[in-house]
């Protein structure tokens, strides 16, 4: 996991905007994560209980659906922000910028 | 979320097994639940430092991954267990069972 | 694809039922697939006519849901009727086959 | 299903390429659709033939792979060649657009 500073791709593009798309809802993201965790310990509690199976399944598909949202307001938030920025005023990086979110949204996808 | 013991599909088969699928493997699924939630905090640490949003994209679809995992092994260990159990020795209780453990695998579908 | 009379499984139990779950439906399963198959040809004509890209996503995305509903429908009429079928009167095959419809959800889910 | 060529968006930047994303590989798509019909047509035929649901199931999962696949292949096209053009000509019509392919991976994901 390289830090954002560091990348690559940004050093080709120092003209254009160096924040991440999801910095403004930062603080909400943040709360997001916190309940995530929060449910990822519920249902270890589940499992530590012997609580019944498919109680215990419901609660994951509520955490993975949870995750879902999370993953695709970063995915849009990235694309509105940086993908277009990158589009304005570096084309070239726009493009890899591009190709990277697509193989993004296919690895989720197959997640 | 109902404790098992007092479920009322199992009342109505008093005399088969008590214990859920998972239970054999109770360590592993705690262990892996812990991992989960290390990979959920990590990634809330990944967006306090302010990351780059695709990195961030990368690590919620391994978690989600991961929470598949969890969620096919439960769904697994019910089928073979609680399911074939009830089917055997109660097969009133083994049709609800069952109903219950196709709209389980549907939610999770959905999720 | 081997032919239902034919498989390896089924042999070992010839005393339970040889229909599978989803034959007294059949006739509603063979129509779903005649509207899936006219979607499938409606998204070429859009390509072949050069529609707009996202109009063309949104119909896969209706055809992919129609194919899961197909999909949750077999599952579940094989799990009610084979699967328990198996259970109640060759407990040794209903094993294999549970363990057969779990590869398959995982597959599913993996698709 | 609108046309392309009477699309709202589009007429506000009547100055970029008006050709879709896809078009370049227009073949290869078709030719993957007539597959795809293929696909559903004989997994209708396995239904008719009354074959075993499982393998039936096999067949649902790989249609449904396959018409991902199309999927983000339309998606990335897109993304690549109509948002990125729209972001280059007309900002405008770029935020409207990269909004719009984010509402069709969130609804594909969900499909």
């Amino acid at each position: 996991m390289t830090n954002s500073v560091t990348r690559p791709l940004d050093t080709s593009g120092a003209d254009y905007q160096k924040t991440h798309g999801y910095i403004t809802d930062k603080d909400r993201y943040l709360a997001r994560m916190k309940r995530i965790e929060g449910q990822a310990r519920g249902i270890a509690r589940m499992v530590d209980e012997e609580q019944y199976c498919i109680d215990i399944l419901t609660q994951v598909s509520a955490l993975t659906a949870a995750l879902r949202g999370v993953a695709l307001g970063l995915l849009d938030d990235h694309m509105k922000h940086c993908v277009l920025d990158a589009a304005r005023l570096n084309p070239k990086a726009a493009d890899a910028k591009m190709q990277e979110a697509s193989e993004a949204v296919a690895r989720f996808m197959r997640s």
